[in-house]
């Protein structure tokens, strides 16, 4: 798979585990299969939506073992690489990228704040350790570090970082990126930020949970962005919204593995203590998706 | 002046004060003429960026009489009414439209927090007590109150509550908004929200401070969005998006009235104890204005 | 009345107010004498428990003239000045000291955030106005703006900054405060801080809303930690709790106008559109007020 | 070691970790015995100063090893167990009950914020799962859940759950704890509540970071406490605040390993992207350990 240039639709996959702790093969290899024959444009195993920060490396390294299988080279995989210090995440890094993915989603976790240059010094070793590009992620409403405008333009300097996927939902924040990265860096747009907005001030495609429930009609949102029909995108991009105010507010794993629950894939809940999709939350989904004619 | 639709562009106007406490008429006369001539749509005093909260109500009245009076009836203006009580909100709102006002831009002050029940009675009040148009404002940054989506949709069902100005940069909150009002409200965007996204989901136009500095500019965008010329729109909109940022970065009345003092009007800087706009404030706003033409 | 060294209880007195919005003179002097009679050894009008961000400067002169003439010079009367801008808290403070007060309590409002500069001119501002000693107040949770360690310390070389009231309720900043500013200022406790603990690490009393509510018990308090008997203090503290619990839980204003009404003091609610004390702060506060005695 | 009663002072351990992921066995040993022989009442390996979040599960496990051996039974080891899964936690208390360890310091990591019921699950099944006590630990400045009170009052009713380590700065919050659990549950201090206060109101030791640099200094003061003697206490406790302001104002674990390197022990860094402690920062840690005598 060439990574000339990452494009279009990329779900954020769910990670389906059984009561035993083992990732369930047969549901997250159907529901990639689905994915990639309803046309999104690439894979993301092991970003927020998947649950990275509750699985154990042997298992997101299962994830991304199966994903690829299942992938079978008909769309990049972009595997999600997370951690609190250097020297796992690059172990992480250069493991999966052996494994075979097309790109690496970086993750910065931590838990005592972390000064500009240790969040540099992450990126960039990550970058090196590997020969594919880098999605930086930066996820301000659940990690406890935020990428500065400024540290996105010096990592963007680095050859192979080559997107970013901001979580935040300040889309103006997006605008001033793309403004200073001057084309070294393409942007991705979160479910959050309205996918066709992203797209008009010149973003490249989104990175998303709900895209795993409405892969067609993402892909529909997508084309007319790319064809410029704005007025037509919004129109479409404005049904598709319930979907996404449910996803922000219950918790982003529960609710798109809720979803797929109720489309007919056994993924399961959420990993306790998370609790599940709530009755009202189900409620939400499903007339979201019925709504939409995802269901 | 006709209540019958505001849209368009409407900038906030700063509050020039001298060194007693006067509010400089001439100068606040001659850029409410200016600004007019320029094509605004509206005028906006006592916003945020007019430092309404430096004010107090004798001072604020005389900003009033100076706009109405420059206005002429040429534009629509639309005052700002902000108290923490809502018998002193009401008698502000009641005697803004017994002098002209064309609507009333509704804010809530607290100290302590404020219940949505609570919420939702000051601005019924405030509406109920005139029968101008009224503009629901909310900025989470700077008040120790917000809005919810579900207040909002209640008192959009208030018969002169028809326009709501978010300050917030969440410009997937604004969508949830229209999708929720139905038509009932309008949505004018703020400065950080990219006021060519907030036209393509629906909006009627834009209440900014950078509008007093970029108001032709600022006619110019409106303009191409309204025509659905979405792509030309926003090439437009990224030449823009540096003062925007400025504007974000430093405190808003300083900012304009830095800006403001570069293009010729003695405004004078924002209130003590807030500092004027920095040395590095005015080289940004300097360089932001001049690559648009605006200097 | 001297200024020779303020300490002990100081209760934040409630403002009673009428639906026309005049100050309910006969209940609020009342409240003042019983106070001096139970013993308190001061009174602060225009705190936060005051309500001094919902009344207009006419209002708040009313309230400071009618505290002054209750106390007839009985025990200090420290005033609440409250503004975001230097001028007008300049024009109170001076006006207050004329009116009699023996001390300022100076507050910031702001609506900007403001820097370390503006902060320390604002405060200096007010002391270098009046010859009466000043308190600082800084509350985080109500104010957009917070005294740095640093800046307080700098305001404590101004000759008449003598105090300062910290409603935080991290009580190793008091701590840190005390350590830096070396007897040139003294600490006052809030509610939150547990005033026994605040008395053991070298405060010389409280300024409180609870005490306007338990002026005895507070008195006795204070009277055990004055003798060293800690133990003692402590046990009687944690009988006290309860109330500090209650205030902390509910509006501050609403909370203890709602405990003297049961108490039979017609003092009204908290001015709308705050809410009145619910029925359960109502429950809590009786339960609180009868488990020590007073009620 | 019996589990009756733990109290006094419980130095969080530091994590001494060399450049290839290997537990630095001799350095960690040594501290261990250091500590135990300068008096103090027990160790804490794997707390936030112990970089719990840094290091993966076998590093840990290899941790309680060392502490454990080292200890030889002198003084009862309280384990750190975080995860933000159940199932992982369980995992981890198991393992090290089994090892030898006299209590379990439980601590919920969270990526997605967790609700009340979620947060009973985990810390009651930490509990179900092993015999030995069990201390809750909660960081609100760290970590992206809390204990409510209501939650530690429930929690308080399962057998093994004996104690309580809260590392907010909020002192107050401790006597309602206290008040409400009714001797259900003990409370420890942590190093930014003052611990002399924490001691008056009821707590029966501190479990903190600075205790490694200065054991015999912090049994000293809790042998004060336990005597009554607060003056002498308290002024004591003020000499030694110096260090707990440089713990609180640079990165836990940095600030003591940074501390300990001055004192001889190769401790090393903290665990990139984690920056070592700033030259400022050892200069006031010298100057707060010279002061103490500590160097």
């Amino acid at each position: 798979m060439s990574d000339a240039g990452f494009h279009g639709v990329f779900p954020y996959l769910v990670t389906p585990v059984d009561d035993g702790g083992t990732i369930k093969k047969d549901v997250l290899a159907k529901l990639c299969d689905d994915l990639i024959n309803r046309g999104v444009h690439g894979l993301t195993p092991l970003g927020s939506t998947g649950e990275f920060a509750y699985l154990n490396n042997q298992q997101r390294r299962r994830v991304i073992e199966i994903v690829l299988e299942s992938a079978g080279g008909r769309v990049p995989v972009v595997a999600g690489v997370a951690s609190t210090t250097i020297s796992d995440a690059v172990s992480q890094a250069r493991d999966y990228e052996k494994l075979g993915c097309d790109g690496i989603l970086a993750i910065l976790e931590s838990y005592f704040p972390v000064s500009d240059d240790g969040i540099y010094s992450y990126f960039e070793a990550i970058a090196r350790a590997v020969s594919i590009p880098i999605v930086l992620y930066t996820n301000p409403n659940f990690q406890r570090s935020d990428l500065s405008v400024a540290t996105i333009d010096k990592l963007s300097h680095v050859n192979n970082i080559r997107y970013i996927k901001d979580a935040s939902n300040n889309t103006g924040r997006l605008l001033s990126i793309i403004n200073r990265v001057d084309g070294r860096m393409q942007v991705f747009s979160a479910s959050a930020h309205i996918p066709a907005c992203v797209m008009l001030i010149g973003g490249v495609g989104w990175m998303a949970g709900p895209a795993c429930l409405i892969p067609e009609q993402s892909v529909r949102l997508f084309d007319l962005c790319r064809l410029g029909k704005w007025a037509e995108a919004m129109n479409f991009q404005r049904q598709l919204w319930g979907l996404s105010q449910a996803f922000a507010k219950y918790n982003l794993a529960a609710c798109i593995k809720g979803g797929l629950e109720l489309q007919g894939y056994p993924v399961g809940a959420a990993l306790a203590p998370q609790t599940p999709l709530s009755s009202e939350g189900i409620a939400e989904v499903k007339e979201a998706l019925c709504s939409i004619g995802a269901l």
